[in-house]
């Protein structure tokens, strides 16, 4: 098997620590190292050091190359812009396959999180065994715990193999709202879509051309006229893997995934995985916290002294400092577009 | 009259702004320019420039000058070590004498601020003509508008001039519990004590002698042996001018000052006296608040960007960025304390 890491990803809502050359999957979220690092590692003993791949964009591949340095050079795969997870996975399979052939392909996020790693990976057999057998895409199913409408659902339909619990997926529901959530949990028959999923890559690049056949036209183009890449990429539409081809899927299988996973996707999210002290609190860095429970206090330079505070988010950087009540960390963009209208690139 | 100006203060309720080496009264926390500036400039209408006097302590005695750089430095006055202000007033007062002789003085804080300048000054000059005619200490009381525990209440007796407002003072009770301000407050005839005294130094001396010899015999000791200061000023108790005196004089009087007066004496005290954008935020420097309102946002260096806040103090300066509810500011001086027994000399 194949790990391809999607590490292309600029996301804002880990500003002020996030930037644009240090996007989420290059910070020290997690106990060690940057999460890249970590997906990295959490992945060898399934598919090995050699098969390591990372799709990334041009702007991150130097930062990527110096994270990895243990990494070959031609297996971090930069696209010449940013055209969202269709076009990257779709052309990263076409580069891989003249190395690789059509080995299975095991796609994640170089971002999320994982508590246990056996768990991850017994999983990934199971999933890659169904891929070979069944030749469709594998998904991975994590129970939910609450109904969160930033996260994708799967509905679970006929069991497969009662031994794994393979089953058949009888709907993918991308960002439902708060009340299609609740009812999804609710029915105990929805999963979230974890967003990894393994295949073949013949498979899925067969289902790409029939499902959005202009990324699919647009790929083979690019192959036949390798110098054109440039001026072709350009050329391919935005779409993300889900929406262009998971969603349209009608023999979409998923596996169960039980090991402590996150997709991290706000400081709140990350404060939820962080160890912390008797207070609640998780601190990194210089801190000084007097009276203060349930708060993430995040110091990249200089000091936070916290004096009285609840379930806040207080994250300084060289440069500046955030502070939020963590159940609006999702808003964190809108202080990210705020200082895009304001020209404040210094911040970005 | 003569104005001596107390700016020996080495206040820690301003932190992180205000550090061992920059206390309150040198921060520009006013409109322009440091508190002890806008004093300085309060008072010259009433005393002069040549009646202006500085009372500090050695450590900050280059900090006072480089302020003022248009006052003579043998007017800026500075104490061996920090004696609290009986010590501190009664030393000045013998130093002055030779230059000034027996002049009224008006002894005022050099970190208080004041609203109204000219009913400050028409107040002075109630005081001045009280001390001269009655030859007694006039205080200066505040019309209280809530039950402040930070203050010291003058109980208001025998009204010695109706023109003026002039009234005998029956107790001068400091601190008090929350209970005894609201019976104060409720009562009618209790006002703040401003902490400014108008008085004749023979007058004032006179009292120190007898109400507390032991300052008043160290000061005639430093008097015979100016060589000896620094040792003898040792020797001298750590008093306050209201324990050591004025709680225990029989003729204060006081005359009602209606300026906008404030001790400033929390960063909760200075944001209620602060212009505020349209959603009540106070800001200074380089800040970004969104759905943010009520706060203190302060930035000497860097940027703070709010998100969802309310009610809150953040301070941040280049070493370190302060959290905390604005009611919780009278605080700060346990994260001083904290900072100082963790040995963090680079933060106090």
């Amino acid at each position: 098997m194949q790990a391809l890491i999607l590490a292309g990803g600029s996301g804002t809502r880990f500003w002020p620590l996030s930037r644009r050359h240090r996007p989420k999957q290059l910070l020290p979220l997690g106990k060690s190292g940057s999460l890249l690092r970590q997906t990295v590692e959490r992945v060898i003993p399934s598919v090995g050091a050699d098969g390591i791949w990372i799709s990334t964009t041009r702007e991150l591949v130097d930062a990527v190359a110096r994270e990895l340095p243990e990494l070959p050079l031609e297996r971090i795969l930069a696209e010449p812009a940013s055209r969202n997870t269709a076009p990257a996975i779709g052309w990263c399979l076409t580069r891989m396959r003249a190395e690789v052939g059509d080995d299975v392909v095991a796609a994640l996020h170089a971002d999320h999180r994982v508590a246990d790693a056996s768990s991850f990976l017994e999983a990934l057999g199971v999933a890659e065994r169904a891929a070979l057998q069944g030749d469709r895409v594998i998904t991975f199913g994590v129970p939910p715990t609450h109904p969160e409408t930033g996260y994708g659902y799967l509905e679970l339909g006929e069991v497969l193999d009662g031994a794994t619990g393979l089953r058949r997926v009888t709907r993918f529901t991308e960002k439902p709202d708060r009340e299609t959530a609740e009812r999804f949990v609710a029915s105990g028959d929805h999963v979230w879509n974890a967003g990894i999923f393994v295949f073949r890559p013949s498979h899925l690049l067969g289902e790409l051309e029939r499902l959005a056949p202009e990324i699919g036209d647009g790929l083979r183009r690019i192959a036949e006229s390798p110098g054109d890449l440039d001026r072709l990429y350009l050329d391919l539409p935005s779409r993300s893997i889900d929406h262009a081809v998971m969603e349209k899927l009608d023999d979409l299988a998923t596996v169960p995934l039980d090991c402590g996973w996150s997709d991290l996707g706000s400081w709140d999210a990350l404060a939820i995985v962080l160890p912390t002290d008797e207070a609640g609190n998780a601190t990194r860095g210089d801190v000084l916290a007097i009276d203060s429970a349930g708060c993430l206090l995040w110091a990249e330079e200089g000091q936070i002294a916290a004096l009285g505070l609840r379930d806040l988010v207080v994250v300084r950087t060289g440069d500046t400092v955030l502070v939020a009540p963590r159940n609006r960390s999702q808003d964190v963009r809108r202080i990210v577009e705020e200082l895009r209208e304001r020209g404040r690139e210094d911040l970005l």
